[in-house]
């Protein structure tokens, strides 16, 4: 059997398409700035939303990184929910990095409400961290790869300008909230002084993430890069197929979002098996399995075993991933599977 | 009209038998370890702690900072309640001077169950930082001084030990802990591997905190201690004020419970006072002003009018704190000028 | 007049050939260990250097950071010569990302003698930092390019063993030394626990370097990777490149050397021109202009008028380096247009 | 027999008139701002030195640091002498405690000069750290206690501001200074931006440093006090001893400087001993003992047999310290310990 590799939307595997374009690109040594088709990439990706300029570095998790050391000191704070992938998946980046504290808060699947943040900017005093930014992360993955509510984000994000804080979105998915929501990059990226989008999960690119701010911003995160090093010469490559991305993998993530569906159902119709975040928006499907069916680890098992591979999360979680590389063929596959997992009721005796 | 400063009990000031043992302390070079006061004292508190050595500091801030660079590594992150001192007013210590992350849990007035903490170790990942220490703190100081359930402390501590994580007590105010509950020093510190302590609070001094632990760990320490600048040479005038907080200062604590009832009935006989944790252990009283008063910052100016000082912790939140130098008599003024700030009841007509 | 782009053996594009491979590749999620190109390269690159494991970043400044992190701990000292990479330019990494002292020590054109680094290993004190590391580089860029003298490595080495130091080479270029020399990978990286080797100068990928050591330092190197931001996904599109590099790229550095000596000739027949290391030995062509001929700034400009672009690096220093996109021709071309910058001798009249 | 402490003007122990002076002082909560006598020693001290603003620390470790982090950025560079207390006597804590590299410069017995800092501020380049600060010592301990000559200062110091570096006097010993070359303390402080000031060396207050500059940068270092946990309360204790320091043993410090000379003149007339630097101008005699001698371990060991302690700092190297607690006949006791070292000629036989 097949394997089906619904694990991460990272495993997407460069096609024959991207491949080619890789092998074309017309490169040049970044960091003299003068690769071309990075370039090109990094303007063609601030002009779809509206960033002076971007900076293409090798990972979303050095994408937030960079930002965060750009946009602070030692000894400041950032606000952020307390599952959010720059607090949580980050190995402590902000830190070990930069000495930047975190203060989480717990979010509703990952969504912040105005009302949590307020009151929660420290007054200014030797003794405390001084406030400066605001994460916030659009798809929320660990809150089912929510799409924020435009409307939260515009609260939050005039209280952070009232209030002196810096924005930055983690926009690793913002590829899926964009079209899930319809509302472009534009207006998503409208609310934040900076912001991390990466090529390489849904949009299927090996390798390859950016971020986007003023030109100043991202002149001093060029540092950054380069002390972490992010630095790389004929990268070109990568930006090729982030080129190729852009005009071949993003609409299609509607049919990633129309998969997670069949999912959503099959996991609503068999017991023992429950959504977290019951209203999956995106390509995200995060499930819990009960103790009756063995937990987590047995479910997890039970779906190798039929050639269908998740991500355990906790004792009872599993998630399953939809993009590029999995076909509604092995989505229906997997439903059923999953149906599976719960005893088939014994029929009554007449 | 004299300043009654309940601001704190770091306010307290050296008495002249305490300036008398200072004025005469031996002393020596402490960088060179010989300085015999500093070493006197340093045996009686780990003695008194059941450690095996102790080491002078300028502040609890140092002391609770080396504990948390001695216990970690860069990338390694600590559980802690939200409001503790470590975290919220150590300057952000932990991520600044040690790379480490904070995972903070909201508790109950301060105090944490086993249940919030189980579950809350990340597993071995490298996406993960490493949990390596819990951090404890009592009497919790934002909690209302509340002294920490001793079962509250071993099941906590049972876990961390079955789970390989480092627990450090930040016990700044722990001889309050000790006078209120009657538990001794011995037993309360038997549940971690280190402890702060603090000798210019309550206990009078005008300098001077001492971390506790195994001989290894000093060792270690008192290298962190030269790193962060806390190296004294003939330290033992502050060593030999401790000495004599400890003779004379430690039992008295009771007085300042006894005083903070007096407070607490006071703010429960007045409409619009409101305290914070109704069940006011040791010498901290935090309390509410309702807006219908004007909120704290009226209601601690109207204080300051009648020569009470206290401190606003928030809008709403003011904290007064007995101490050494404040006598049972400040305190029954204090009571009436507390009781003063509703307005009196209009007398009904006959 | 095409540009022949001297400024550094990093500027070489991948060739067709590469491109193929590149495009060719078989990929896997590499933050899961199953990019298969990537496990080849790990190995391959590890066997040809003796070493248990290697592992696959995005530069080689990623590669000799994370080497001195994973050697040490906030406040130790690592020895060094005052030119290398290591301690000049990499954005003062050891001190910002590990909280580490250099110690530097002025080299005979980057290369330092056993008795130079005797008696610098810091005392066991509290007052002292901890020396726990010496970083050599083979070749040494700013030394003009020079192989290390193997007896210097040995003795350096055997010492450092004796004193209970790591030894960490970085080798981005011990791909010219292995050729000029004739000793192999194995026999210079037996001397060192841990070094960085880069594909992307003279070996001509366009992106990757790769840390070698035990297979415990390499864990922890991978983990340091992630904080770094240097996790990448289906890189094996990338170790394709290097692959290919090791297969056809790696023996004709030798061409670079041959080339290079074209250039030395130029400049010591050119009068105002001067070797600063007067025995080149490999593809780094380090020569300084005096003010007769206007200085480095000067120089810079007549040779990028005639297409001849290098890299200045000091008032009156320049650099021009010898690699895979550089013909001969190209390189006969530069020769003359070195020489035409002094003046043509007057001829004396009859 | 008494012993003789020559290991460090540290020694030094408070008089009764120093004690006196702590147990009288009105003191008040410094965290606050409100201990009179630690303001009047602030202002007083900056007063002295021309200064707008000083603040108390614990050491001359953290007076230092703080400056360092106050005027840097991660990743910034100070230049220094290789053998400065800063960057060789404070545990590394430019790099641990401000990622701030080191760039250090071989001085003449500890001195720099112009011509040696020249050319090496780093050229703006995302690879370079940049240069931010120059770090002086005066006098400098390392190089025998040398004062600085102030033309040289006048040199680098208008250097630096032409350059944009900030300059940081370490001035733990500015006392000798000032004595030894009637040069005042406004004048040698008129040449930096910020220094530090120790009162526990050869002043003989048990603790204390202070840190001096303008008041943005005094309240900006309060800030990094607290994170550094140098925080003190009723403080004034200390503070009241460098008042009477300032009175009472300042101008004394010129009999430790002829006190060091009748050491000097023992050391110039026995063979085998040998001064560092051959014209000690202030209190530091460091001398070398001969392998004819025994070396430093053996002259360590002879000369603590006869009461007389002096420091080893290296295998060859011993160091002598006049100060407040050495008296006179101390002194030439001593001398009379250093000529025995010396084997008496065995007399001619007639």
């Amino acid at each position: 059997m097949n394997k089906i590799d619904l694990r991460s939307d990272t495993a997407t595997k460069p096609t024959p398409g991207m491949r080619a374009a890789m092998a074309n690109a017309e490169v040049g040594d970044d960091v003299f700035g003068e690769d071309p088709t990075i370039n090109k990439l990094q303007e063609r990706v601030a002009e779809l939303f509206g960033k002076e300029a971007g900076l293409l570095v090798p990972s979303g998790t050095m994408s937030n990184q960079i930002c965060v050391k750009a946009h602070t000191q030692p000894g400041d704070e950032l606000l952020c929910e307390t599952t959010c992938h720059i607090y949580t998946w980050e190995a402590g980046g902000p830190a070990v990095l930069s000495g930047v504290s975190c203060r989480t808060l717990d979010g509703d699947y990952g969504i912040l409400d105005l009302a949590q943040l307020e009151g929660k900017i420290r007054p200014a005093n030797d003794h405390y961290v001084r406030t400066r930014l605001v994460c916030l992360e659009n798809t929320h993955n660990r809150g089912g790869g929510r799409v924020y509510p435009i409307e939260k984000i515009e609260a939050i994000s005039q209280w952070a300008v009232a209030n002196g804080l810096a924005r930055h979105l983690d926009g690793a998915r913002i590829w899926n909230a964009i079209i899930a929501s319809g509302i472009s990059g534009k207006t998503w990226a409208s609310h934040f002084d900076t912001l991390s989008v990466c090529f390489s999960k849904g949009m299927g690119t090996p390798i390859g993430s950016m971020l986007l701010g003023s030109k100043e911003f991202v002149a001093k995160s060029k540092r950054i890069r380069k002390l972490f090093g992010g630095g790389m010469r004929q990268a070109g490559i990568i930006a090729a197929a982030a080129i190729y991305a852009l005009d071949n993998n993003f609409h299609r993530l509607e049919e990633d979002h129309k998969n997670a569906q069949i999912l959503v159902e099959a996991i609503n119709a068999t017991p023992g098996l429950k959504l977290e975040y019951p209203k999956v928006e995106t390509n995200l499907v995060w499930f819990e399995v009960s103790d009756s069916l063995g937990g987590g680890k047995v479910a997890f098992e039970k779906l190798k075993e039929q050639g269908v591979w998740v991500s355990q999360m906790g004792p009872n979680t599993l998630r399953a991933c939809t993009h590029l590389d999995i076909s509604r063929d092995q989505v229906i596959h997997t439903a059923k599977v999953l149906r599976s997992l719960a005893p088939k009721p014994v029929p009554v005796s007449a």
